[in-house]
């Protein structure tokens, strides 16, 4: 369990290592959080999740640090607001390092102490906080390369991170049979309490498609007017395309609405060759359902991904996981029975049950190890700067 | 067919008649609509999805009227700005009348004049206007009894018009035993695209309260301080008490926090008094929401509320229909497979499906006629001021 | 006096008299009010300002009005908030009438029954109502134009409503000596408290254009890129510009971007030509600053158009009163040794005094008698909705 | 003029010194700027003012610059807008100390090798420049100030930063004849163009306080109910109130409401004691105004103010500069024949000549030598965050 800890741990601060402190404090918007504050908000989360339950006579780091850190946990006291994280220039960066080695420090010392009775007290509470931390480590990434695209000089945040993989082939549709079917988290290993209970389903016959869809797939929606054909828009997302002035995915760097196709997108290694044979990405759910609505199929439900995925094995879907993450047309609302976790960990996921919708598989952006067919990330559907993309479905 | 074309007709006229002109003009907010849109829009709705198509030689009362009245039909070309309906002064409430009048006579021609076969061409669309006059007819008290809300004379819309019946008894749970139930509209009558197709649904068991909740029972949750607990709260929910300083259900005159009852409550009657044994009307889906966790339950799913409504005749289950509309745990999806409308109706129901809650029953306001167990209402859940109440559901 | 009263009243009423009742209700924006909240509020006045405080045992008409019909005296109670005026369709313009017909009969009532002693006690609170009700005839034009502006359908006021006046010639530079000169009101007629104490200033020899500026002369600085060239501009003028998109004086119904004339503006009398010859009419203070920069002049100064009027049977000044209100470059200050009048009146001005330009002269809606060369008309920078336009000055 | 360059550099970067590179990078509200901005600016406007026109072969340091560090001079081209600024995160202040290291090594180039008919042609220049780095200067104060005001943990900017002199004894009158003055910058020494040209204004007599406001005065002002008197505030200022919420001075850390003394003020050093002899500070004119109101007196107009400042050796008035700057009761409005600079410096004062509220006198934050009595500040009434107090005034 150390050793894992520590791998966790270690890989948030290698995202955080290509950045200056001054990157580091960064606040873009609202929604998005400067990376010194993800480095120092999962270390608030082991604290108080962990270590102050559970390690005798821990004293918190700093008393001020149990207030500026707190995400949104109503029953943990006050927080700082969300949209003023970026005017916490203190502490300093390097404060935060020395904040998160102090706990280290302690959360070692917990792990080191305990025999096997003891460390199942506190188990749980350990794998939540490494699997938020994990969460936190693709929104360090999503987070600054949206803050670095506001800069008209195009900052790389370095020039071997990873891009979408191209070179899919053209794609075919997957006909799967549906019937009754087994969504949800079941068996030993750790998931999300939004993704339990286990329950059963019925489906009727559906076929995915085996690739997700490209940024080639994105320019011939642009070039037919895709983004000016109310037609094929929900109501709220063509409400976006105007207000906003939407003409391309986030990060297109020209909307190749002249027909031609863009010089370049914006991503973390600054700007990059646009490439036909990507994955689309950084959609938003209205873009991504316009589009499917224009190409004569629709999203998938969250369920027929979930079912479809246990046969990936079979030839065929591609990308599943890694690339991007894939809307479904399922709102976030909670499985039959959902119970939330006990304590403060209950406000992790179930608060956020409505006005979202419901993406699976995972990005580019995802840590290692944090990918299962029942996870259930979830975003506004306006939402463009997650790693974010899609892949169709059809009825049989 | 005639017949019950002006039957419908003449309660929407009906409905508006205990107002002036100038109470038929006022919008009092983008949301609502002025009573003589409504009485023009759905003219406009018989005019151009059964008159131009369907009557031979039939020319529009008015040009002008084609985009003044268009609700949100982009397929229909361009429309006035919702939140400017209430600027349209002219055409002046007589030459709405007279609107009405005119297509009244040319759907009495085309009825008059038409044998079977060519009733079978229009018959749908002339059915769905009539069904979308009887929404309109709700939204007509919803609306001005928003508009007078905001008249600090309190003014009466009708001192006949209909409240909440009171007097329900304690309320107990029906429990029922879920399985594999068949939901949405089958059958020969009419419904709406968004009730289809029927399928089917597992639903686990279940119990559902037997009496609607009460402004009693809102007022125990309003003493014992749940409009500033956000732990009961979902986080937008909460986000939306504090940034509308909600203190009570809309309406209450008083939000009986300091432990008193509130004086009165205003209603199409203008103030009346407050009732406890009245069913709690003008919720939003955050307040009903926070309510039922406050009471250790939950609110239903669509689904099962479907379910339960088949068994209405048993003894139990009150209020289903004609009180107030029940909000549901269930976000406004598209059902397995569905299909909106051809042409432009297609627009009617389906590009809504996002960031909405269903609600199930119908209202003291619902017109005679216009209610099924498959009807599926939905509004966004920050919504106040229709009729919705909540009804309790628990696990088994 | 009292048939002077009985005058200014009936003014009021012809002004109101070509719109239907739904007309009179509306409110297009916070700025603007209805109609019948116009006619209400003129007679409030003098039921608060003279019946309440001088006719012995008056009693209000209706104690609601004292709160409905109050516009922005905070000495006198709370208020309904301004941007809500639209929503008083209650009481309806009949009740309004015989508001209006009550307080008329009080009045002469209170008129005819007092001697000369008494008289004095309350002349200068009833000459203040007729000079506000004057205001008040003048916002009753320019608040119906911008409502009725905002129909697709251009309805007309009344076909025989005024319009500038045309076929001004060529403008020349009538030259002045400035010096020291006195400004402000001084003698025995009414002027507001604002136009006081007179007071000596010393000018600089200027110049002041003999015509006002045109349509043409807009045309041509349109022509010229004068909407898109941020150097004529003040700064926060600019901004304007780009926020709200301004192309052209306010009701141009092409902007004559493309180099040609407009073809036709909106006016009382609805869609009108568009001349060349009139008076620019409907300019921002940003605008008329930004034109007068783009012809290498200036704006005159309160104090410089005082002077200047004084020559008005000079040969040469045109249209210094009755065409358009002439913005100038002097923010609305207070005089020295300025001080209110006493009681509630104290809020009728003095308040207003930051963030404001004067204008000088008066328009074609101002009411026949009440205009004077030491007249402080006033309004923010941005709007554009009065009948105001521009005289160039210039340094010698 | 070498030297004097090189100590006014210097004292910039002496200000920045207490900063981390993340303080310097914040931007707290589209008002204010990082200190990182001010250091890249300044060095800027010598880059493209002073080297590029007058040193012969100079290449911009970075081509990007040009448009990251335009303030607001739109005929320099595009600029990276001002809500943003907090955005750089690139060039990061390494970088930024580099670019003004390069501009100090040109300037010192520049003003070494040239002869006097050389220097003549940009003297004018560089003085502009040094007198524009100087404004900055005090920029970064507030504007850090209000940055480390928004972090709950209330950081230190320097434990020596000044603080306002208390210990001012009574206030007395201080009255003056007025008469007819001569205002406006004259002589030798720099002045910025808005203080020009001088000119004559008539003053009647009036009097001035010989004392500043005190923190002492504004709490009596508070514990009279003054933030809850309409009465007392021009209507924007009342509006301010009530949608700001204010009830004390800007960084009183409590209201003194109770009627007890605040514990503390937040200042460049952090909390320190709230001590009631101090000059109030960080007031907006609508405070100012009201309480002048309140005490029965009136703001001096700028003229007064500087007609006094000239008799400043006499016994009494005090605090004329180095504490607050002192609002005046005149708008910002141009001098009679007033005339910008020539070129890109036109744009330095007269496009901001409108909605804004003049200050005189200086700060303790004003850098020593930016003073003089024609020195005309300006910032909107609302703006709280300057070291802005005031002294009242009173007709004679």
């Amino acid at each position: 369990m150390l050793e894992r800890y520590l791998r966790v741990r270690s890989e948030t601060e290698a995202r955080a290592a290509p950045l200056s402190a001054e990157d580091q404090g960064v606040q873009s918007m609202p929604d998005a959080s400067p990376t010194k504050w993800h480095l120092a908000h999962t270390t608030w989360f082991f604290e108080v999740m962990v270590l102050m339950p559970f390690l005798a006579g821990y004293r918190p780091c700093n008393d001020c640090y149990l207030e500026l850190f707190n995400s949104y946990y109503e029953s943990l006291g006050p927080r700082h607001p969300r949209p003023q994280r970026g005017m916490l220039t203190r502490p300093g960066l390097a404060e935060v390092m020395q904040y998160r080695a102090a706990v280290d420090i302690a959360m070692r010392q917990l792990l080191d102490a305990s025999d096997v009775p003891q460390r199942a007290r506190f188990a749980a509470a350990v794998e939540l906080g490494l699997n938020h931390e994990q969460q936190h480590q693709e929104l360090m990434w999503t987070d600054i390369q949206h803050a670095l695209s506001l800069n008209p000089i195009s900052p790389v945040y370095s020039a071997t991170a990873p891009l979408p993989r191209g070179g899919a082939g053209t794609s075919s549709w997957i006909d799967l049979p549906g019937g009754e079917v087994e969504v949800g988290h079941t068996g030993a290993g750790f998931a999300f309490d939004n993704e339990t209970p286990c329950h059963r389903v019925r489906l009727a016959p559906f076929g995915l498609a085996s690739q997700l869809v490209s940024n080639g797939d994105m320019l011939a929606f642009i070039r037919d007017g895709g983004y000016r054909r109310a037609s094929v828009w929900l109501s709220d997302g063509w409400a976006q395309v105007q207000a906003q002035g939407w003409q391309a995915p986030l990060y297109w760097r020209t909307a190749g609405t002249d027909g031609g196709e863009p010089a370049s997108r914006f991503s973390l290694r600054g700007e990059v060759p646009w490439r036909a044979d990507e994955p689309a990405c950084h959609l938003s759910f209205y873009e991504a359902a316009a589009y499917a609505e224009w190409a004569g199929a629709r999203l998938p439900t969250e369920f027929e991904w979930e079912a479809a995925s246990h046969h990936r094995d079979a030839p065929g879907l591609s990308d599943l996981f890694g690339q991007v993450w894939q809307w479904t047309r399922s709102s976030y609302d909670p499985y039959p029975r959902f119970k939330p976790m006990a304590g403060a960990a209950a406000e992790y996921n179930g608060k956020f049950m409505v006005g979202q919708l419901v993406l699976r598989g995972s990005s580019l952006a995802t840590p290692a190890g944090h990918t299962r067919p029942s996870y259930r990330n979830f975003f506004s559907p306006a939402a463009r700067w997650q790693f974010t993309g899609l892949r169709l479905a059809r009825d049989l």
